[in-house]
């Protein structure tokens, strides 16, 4: 047994988005209902309503930073009540039992997990639909607490930019005494700066435009290094402990390689595409390390939204309607936001 | 003060080797004095000799796989004694006061360190000249402690290729339990296997030849895996915990990345040069990583002719003579050695 609600998606990669009808399953034992009140927008949301990376299936409703309340809860849900503030992200379900998954890494669940969107849902037998809607139905496992004191609107990129920036920062033990650069200033870096600087870490933001210098230091960078100046680049050869690549597209790796120390890592978030070549010299002498890492765990995500309540971190958003949605996708596509959208889902019902 | 010693080098990149007289230093106070028995032949020493680095001054005198018997020592000198069965790698000398020569990184010194040969000298204001030549004298520092059970002409490439695999392998605490793969089978990847396989890691040597199966199974690979054969790719996808990637050239790297499991590393050590393209995603699903290393330091070298003592672990190698150097030099360009020449000294006294 299902039910209809209204939401915002495309029936065709050259489609504009607009309002139509989708299935929602009524809520099972193990399930929270939720009323979506911000959900951000996201540069996957742009890639899969036009099927850039060639696996949509149509109709397609984006959406995977999702902030809503509480309206109804299955029998079994003990961690929400009626008009709880909560939030969902990239992932709704997964098996929660291989190796992966006991590890609270969901999004490496080796029997596949269920994105929030253009997933088969198993659940339903159907696909799944995304946060530009009135409501959505999560297991309880897959919902998120977010601290009542926090900016609901501003917090809806924390769950997917926010926790893509976190879970790296995090697991290779970001801190205090550390050197870090953050390459890129989208939604993916503006959020490492902010993460970074406060786990306490001193804050380079890498950049190529001098004009994002003043946005950097107000964001909480300590440094701007321009990666156009080849003469700061070698005064700052070998100095990074870590180093957060947000660049969504392949690009030299050479110059960004040479930043860091002996040992030190660059983690890549955003570029989900064939990368450059790079030297093996460059990672040979010093022993250094690429990587990549994709958004986070569900455990990991709560402590990023605990510790963003307690640090009162939120993103820099711009709020728009959902009739703006095609307008703003052109925008982010020409990096011309500061730094996410963010949709306010009362919209849909005017 | 100087001493000229015998020597085989070249004196201009298309020139062959040939028998030259080469000045060493006295021995000062810290300084061991060592007449050499055996010297390895790495490929770094064809690079070097025909300038394919774009680095070399001639004279070149190559070899940095030595081995040999103490014939003197300084005052200062305590670990040594006339007689003793000593090595040297690739490095003479290094600041030893910089943060990584502290921490027993010389390769990695801040202020350079001195290659054991085609290097600046310091205490010449000449250049380093290496182990193809009747004497040596270095520094005690970065002089090696060969255990007298060892057959010592087996034991010269461990100087190189032995460090330059067991250093990764340490490093990433390989060991029990572990899925590990070799990539490649000459002088680094035939050590490797070994290692791997005596720190007690399920070994599996990855190669694009049939018929290295037998070899690698000798050496003590537990399995071999055709990386032609995309069928055993696929069905051995994400199980590898550790991969040593000795390819010597630029090369595919999406197939052998594919094999890692979540938040498991390959290192290159071979490759000095730059890398072909590989896909941001292939490490971004599953936190994987890729890394380089860089020989190994003195401590490490140390330890590691101390494990190889107790185990009786060498290289396999075929002995030559000094007059027959060119002729090996073109034979391992075609990867025709099985799996290390070694030089019997003695040949240049004749």
């Amino acid at each position: 047994m299902g039910i209809s609600v209204r939401a915002f998606g495309t029936l065709a990669a050259d489609a504009p988005l607009s309002e139509m009808d989708i299935p929602r399953r009524s809520p099972g034992q193990d399930d929270v209902h939720i009323e979506i009140t911000y959900c951000g927008v996201c540069h996957s949301d742009i890639h899969t309503a036009r099927n850039e990376w060639l696996n949509s299936t149509y109709p397609v409703v984006p959406g995977h930073e999702i902030i809503g309340r509480v309206v109804e809860v299955g029998r079994n849900v003990k961690r929400f009540k009626k008009g709880d503030l909560v939030g969902v992200g990239c992932m709704v379900d997964s098996c929660l039992k291989c190796d992966p998954c006991r590890h609270h890494l969901e999004m490496f669940c080796q029997n596949g997990c269920t994105w929030t969107y253009n997933s088969p849902d198993p659940h339903t037998g159907g696909r799944t639909y995304g946060g530009y809607s009135t409501h959505i139905v999560v297991r309880e496992k897959f919902v998120l607490k977010v601290p009542e004191t926090i900016d609901e609107s501003a917090a809806a990129p924390l769950l997917c930019a926010g926790i893509t920036t976190w879970s790296p920062l995090r697991h290779w033990k970001v801190g205090k005494g550390q050197r870090v650069g953050i390459i890129g200033m989208g939604g993916l870096g503006h959020m490492g700066i902010k993460f970074a600087r406060a786990l306490g870490a001193h804050v380079v933001m890498i950049s190529r435009s001098p004009e994002k210098a003043r946005d950097a230091e107000d964001l909480g960078a300590h440094e701007v290094l321009l990666s156009t100046d080849t003469k700061a680049m070698r005064a700052q050869a070998n100095s990074f402990d870590f180093i957060l690549n947000t660049i969504p597209v392949g690009h030299e790796m050479d110059p960004y390689i040479s930043l860091l120390r002996i040992d030190a890592t660059m983690v890549l978030v955003g570029a989900v595409e064939p990368l450059k070549p790079f030297h093996g010299g460059g990672i040979i002498m010093g022993r250094k390390r690429v990587a990549g890492s994709l958004i986070g765990g569900i455990k990991e995500t709560q402590e990023m939204l605990d510790f963003c309540g307690k640090h009162n971190i939120v993103c820099d958003v711009e709020l728009i309607r959902i009739q703006e949605i095609n307008e703003a996708y052109d925008r982010v596509v020409n990096s011309d936001v500061k730094y996410r959208f963010v949709i306010d889902m009362r919209s849909l019902k005017e």
